[in-house]
């Protein structure tokens, strides 16, 4: 199935908290529990939990007493609030909600069933879009990997991370269906363990070569030639180009640099904040210290030790070799690009 | 106590892996209990290894059925061999086996109960003097420590990872000691943990404020101005000055630098192999792929996930600010320093 789907008016999505050893496939029927979902990361991945937060809308108006559309919108109002405070660095999710409240208050729908069904078909066409962005995004990332590369990535930016196919893995799965042989280095992604626990697990799904690391190794990986190329996503992409990612992704596009490997993020135009002028203007979530003094149930720190528990970090973009985003790759000056890349000239 | 000790024809040690949950002190018998517990971790960080394998070899006198110095010597040289494939990177193994040795062969000593005592007092001078040896360096590398700092560090080089005091801790106990209001950033250190697990106990116990962090923040932090100085440890140091240390260390002095960061290596002149020309020759330990699929007995990774577990990785001279040695702070050029210091004069 898809990471996320809309079921008979429930909202479907597989648990992704108790892979790989446990596939399960959890039902929510109200906007409280996607919203819970989203910040306890059952779905993560800045694409998937913009769909999700668009299902959720749609749940909420399929759910909704409202007896007119000022009640509705007024109920849908009080949803999206709920929602935007569930996690604050992924832009997908604002992005994905806004879009949904515009279509929510626009003057055509005069109905409550009107509205109802205008937002389940149009979350429906954000989650559906999500698959051909990334299968478009896929055929044109292809082209930056040869034949015979060693890709490292960061944490899952894989199907899991989106409705389906994914970013980064959705280039990998291109750049395999056009016959090319590639091995894939897996960091495993400290605190939550994307990399481990996810992206092996899809790779190994699609028996596409894979090794896992520590977040450690990578930088004897690259400094002894063992990198072809480091590709990663987004979590939000600020004008400038300077993108925001999961922990560590900065660290990653420093060493590559210094070692002349190409770094490349992968990201639809869904994740790119062109309010934002650049990176440091994008909120970094921190979130619970049992993310990393706890894991699996298992302490491995001391009780009562101070934690800084930071989930994202943000790279400049002069260390990326361009964004790989569905309208094509957003060269250096990656600024520059993506103004003419999301249509909004020069500044 | 000591991390490893003599105690009565007994070899005693802290069992670093049961650390921060539990405090549990182990006594062993005989040599291949002693490698054992080097193989295993039982005692780790490269001064320690070197003390324990020192005492190994004076258990190995102590408990060897030779009834002439010459059969002692075949028992002892047996003795070394198991103890020399216990870990291929920390050179204070190898440093400290052939210091016992030497002292074995000996021609004045020309009785079995001589060459026993004289290896037990060796042994024992070996532990002591590491332990002077960290206070010096501690005294000597706390000026590069001002007052209010906020230290990253990896791993853990403290008073486990030696006899007594620490490494890179003995500078942090030693600039406390001066006065000094400082805070260490503490790096988990996957994929073992000994930062999580060692240095924030460490650090805890004595009163000296930290932080825990995932390996993958510590780039935020240093991109952000939260950190002013890295210092880690090291396992070997070539001539050159190139630095094997815990893996991710080499990723932390390339961020280090690019951020104008100050980044010391702290090291005993007991881990600097001035046979080595450059940190390429250094062997690299890959351990067992379970240590990474495998936290505390909880699986994190897909059955069957190929994996690549690095032990070490090197950092190139460059990268350094220096390396503060118990004879002086080796400054760039650090390999022209180093001659200095390990009197060879120039090449």
């Amino acid at each position: 199935m898809r990471t996320v789907e809309w079921d008979a008016g429930t909202v479907k999505m597989i648990d992704q908290r108790l892979l790989p050893t446990e596939y399960k496939v959890v039902t929510f029927r109200d906007v409280e529990g996607v919203a819970t979902s989203i910040r306890e990361m059952v779905v993560r991945g800045a694409p998937a939990i913009g769909a999700t937060a668009a299902f959720g809308l749609a749940l909420a108006a399929h759910t909704s007493a409202a007896a007119d559309v000022h009640a509705l919108r007024r109920d849908l109002e009080a949803a999206a609030a709920q929602l935007r405070v569930t996690r604050p660095t992924a832009v997908n999710l604002f992005w994905a909600i806004d879009r949904m409240l515009d279509r929510a208050f626009n003057d055509d729908l005069d109905t409550v069933e009107a509205i109802r069904h205008t937002l389940q078909v149009e979350a429906q066409e954000i989650a559906d879009e999500d698959v051909r962005v990334n299968r478009r995004m896929g055929d044109i990332g292809q082209e930056v990997i040869r034949d015979g590369d060693h890709i490292l990535t960061h944490c899952n930016a894989g199907a899991l991370a989106t409705v389906d196919y994914g970013t980064v893995l959705g280039v990998v799965r291109a750049a395999v269906e056009h016959g090319k042989s590639v091995h894939v280095w897996v960091d495993e992604t400290r605190p939550r363990l994307q990399g481990a626990r996810l992206t092996a697990w899809e790779l190994m799904r699609d028996h596409i070569p894979c090794t896992l690391i520590a977040d450690n190794a990578a930088g004897h990986l690259m400094r002894t030639g063992k990198v072809d190329i480091v590709l990663y996503g987004a979590d939000r992409v600020a004008a400038n180009g300077d993108v925001a990612n999961k922990v560590g992704s900065y660290k990653l596009a420093v060493v590559a640099r210094e070692n002349g490997i190409p770094c490349f993020c992968v990201s639809p135009t869904s994740t790119i904040d062109m309010s934002l002028a650049h990176g440091d203007d994008i909120p970094i979530e921190e979130r619970d210290p049992e993310e990393v003094t706890v894991i699996r149930g298992q302490r491995i720190a001391p009780e009562g030790v101070p934690v800084a528990n930071i989930a994202f970090d943000v790279t400049p973009h002069r260390y990326l070799s361009g964004i790989i985003t569905e309208r094509g790759i957003a060269s250096p000056p990656v600024g520059l690009s993506l103004r003419r890349i999301m249509g909004a000239g020069p500044a």
